[in-house]
């Protein structure tokens, strides 16, 4: 396939027509257009010529633009809809992504757009799926799936299927359930094509069939599902009665926000941002850390200051300042991120102090390592060996204790419930550097006797 | 469902349980276990008792146990099975599975492995399967999948598809192709659902399909497959026949795999390593990085040794020189992890230049409100209003450079074709810390007049 591509002249060739009202042309360009591509398009025009298009288009094409819409593109649109040109894109899209775009919704017109919705069985689903956390099963699952009672044959099943498939955009499996909506178990379309239509569902049924509580964390429901590599998975309330279905395309989606968050606190932002939100929003998400890294800065002067007899005589422990803060914060994000990732993937097996104990010998032998190098470096830089003895020693045991905090506050976090993710970055950097620093000092007064 | 959880318990009873070759108990015991957490287990148990599961338990499932093994671990098991044995497994493995597996497999018992193969249709595949890179779409795909001629009907098709479906775990869409085997189109299992047999597939199948290149890098299609909510995708060679099919597990791996390997690069981490690796592997991931941070530190130290007559009158300046250094880097990781991931997202728009002023806006607004706060303090620490204002002003400037070098760069390597990634964390911090500390020295002098 050629994969579409935002021009800038494609904007404008839209603008133009947009401005002329030429609506015929407008809608055989965009016809071939998926909606993913159509709503990149819109998040780059301006307000007007945005409500313009989508008010123009079929809405079995705008639902889906509109789900696929940056956040302040989509709320603007929607305030220029009427409530029952809302309801009309929801009448379009899955429970799921309608409920989505409801919570959004001011709460003095939620009421009314759901009164104004044709299909009342799609606005009760809706209206459902309303009461559960964004963050939890509930809040990912759809209400469309497929299921079949355990005492219906083939033949009928086949029947209310092909009502119940209209419905549905993707049929994965077909759940089983009994008279109270239990769920049983499943039945695979592969089965189906290969069974006589007499057949008893419940003779032919696959009992295994894995699950979810409405209540489960998304990001729980993401490890299962990739874990053993489902494709959609039924969600069942307190009583083991399906109340949904989560799809992996929903699940690749909570992957990859996880991912940007993670990452983002790594480098010391506090909110999702993206690249083109305004300076102010990225202010807000930037600026806390780097007033933690101010006071860090801060911290360690006073800290240097405490040992400023020293300068007149050891000038170059002050030179080299820079070096322990930074292989202290480095070796700090290291360890860190190498616990959140094992702890985030649920693959560090062993005990605690196990893991202390193996990053203190992994820090003890990158340390042996760098110190040497440096020793070498300062010793025929400053003529001194003592001095240069004094911060290759200090740089080993900084980089040792930088090592144990960066595996050890990750995994204290954790314990006490706190996402370990905000551990890294920032929060090390600037311990670490402190630490460090005060380390480097007190030993380098102790090897030169000041 | 409830999780499957890995105790040291469980370990130690199935260790105890193979010491004394108790095979029914240890069958009982691992029947209901999904393969996914057998393979958790037996990553944890020694060689010898690992090979002694993989042999005792059946083929269908130990071949799936495999595939989600630890490399190390899987290399062990697989260097004591015979030809044969590794043959068997195999057989149940779907092509892809199958062909990663023979990749890893020593050169010179590749061909006895695959001429021990029963099914000469499978190992075909297979070894149609080895000669693409396995970071592209070729790499990924199966040759399992369900295709159908145009010139069948809708009862022949039923027909064959059962046949071919008995080969295929899911399917997803039945692909349409000509006598050429040129792909035409898709047919959905639903539409085949509520057609009649009699329908020729020419007249009903969807001429519209999204497809991939064979040689398309997999980061591009794990891209195309999110973007459109995709589940499968047919691949396409260069003469457009239907030669494999990716599915969006296989996708779901690629995007973890890559947000692990930029969240640690970021972190300073030169390739992907878990907690569990041993301290070897740990080392040659880990130092690289750090003996980058060493020569900036270095080289830091050798600036500061330049303006060494400034530190009887200013000492107080050198106090500060890790808290420009930790600001310089802080500001150059978070621009520069904002490109990043607008790069990996495809959500970056508008010029260079744009983005730069934007971000020396950004910059500026951050540093001046961060150096109000620093000239504050140190006038009250210090008493001279002179020397705390040199300071503050530099910090500014310093955090307008480190912005400016945090997004340039990534934008640079991006444009180059070199993996931005690699410019977050120890690469930036390092080249921020020396152009910061340059610059602090460098302004203070001017305004303090040294």
């Amino acid at each position: 396939m050629i994969p579409f591509k935002l021009t800038e002249e494609l904007i404008a060739e839209i603008e133009q027509l947009i401005e002329n009202q030429k609506n015929t042309k407008l809608e055989g360009l965009l016809e071939e257009v998926h909606y993913a591509d159509v709503a990149e398009i819109i998040n780059e025009l301006n307000e007007d010529d945005a409500t313009y298009l989508i008010k123009l288009l079929d809405s079995d094409k705008t639902s889906d633009v509109l789900t696929e819409l940056d956040d302040d593109v989509r709320e603007a649109i929607l305030n220029n809809l009427s409530v029952k040109e809302i309801a009309g894109e929801l009448e379009e899209l899955d429970t799921d992504d309608a409920a989505d775009i409801v919570a959004e919704l001011p709460d003095e017109i939620v009421q009314e757009v759901i009164s104004e919705i044709e299909d009342r069985d799609h606005a009760k689903d809706i209206v459902d799926l309303l009461r559960y956390d964004e963050n939890s099963a509930g809040g990912l699952m759809a209400k469309e799936l497929v299921k079949v009672n355990e005492n219906w044959n083939v033949l009928t099943c086949v029947k209310e299927m092909r009502e119940q498939a209209e419905n549905v955009t993707r049929v994965h499996s077909i759940y089983v359930v009994n008279d109270d909506d239990v769920l049983l178990g499943r039945l695979s379309l592969k089965d189906l094509l290969t069974t006589s239509t007499k057949t008893h569902i419940k003779d032919v049924y696959i009992s295994k069939v894995d699950s979810v509580n409405v209540n489960e964390d998304s990001e729980e429901v993401a490890k299962i599902m990739s874990k053993y590599d489902l494709e959609a998975i039924p969600v069942v309330d307190e009583m083991g009665r399906l109340v949904g279905r989560i799809t992996i395309d929903d699940i690749v989606d909570v992957i990859k926000e996880e991912a940007d968050k993670d990452y983002q606190l790594a480098a010391g932002i506090s909110q999702v941002v993206e690249a083109d939100d305004n300076i102010w929003e990225l202010t807000r998400a930037r600026l806390p850390w780097l007033f933690l890294g101010l006071i860090g800065g801060v911290g360690a002067a006073a800290i240097m200051g405490g040992f400023e007899e020293m300068i007149s005589k050891h000038a170059i422990l002050f030179f080299f300042t820079p070096l322990i803060a930074a292989m202290a914060g480095n070796v700090g994000v290291q360890s860190s991120a190498i616990i959140v990732q094992g702890l985030a993937n649920d693959d560090l097996k062993g005990s605690v102090s196990n893991r202390l104990i193996k990053e203190m010998l992994l820090a003890t032998l990158n340390g042996l390592i760098l110190a040497m190098i440096l020793l070498l470096f300062t010793w025929w830089w400053n003529g001194d060996f003592n001095t240069a003895l004094a911060i290759s020693l200090s740089l080993v045991a900084v980089i040792i204790v930088a090592g144990i905090i960066g595996t050890f506050i990750p995994l204290f976090l954790d314990k006490r419930g706190i996402d370990p993710a905000i551990a890294t970055g920032p929060f090390i950097t600037t311990s670490n550097d402190i630490f460090g620093i005060l380390i480097y000092f007190w030993i380098a007064k102790l090897i030169l006797g000041i």
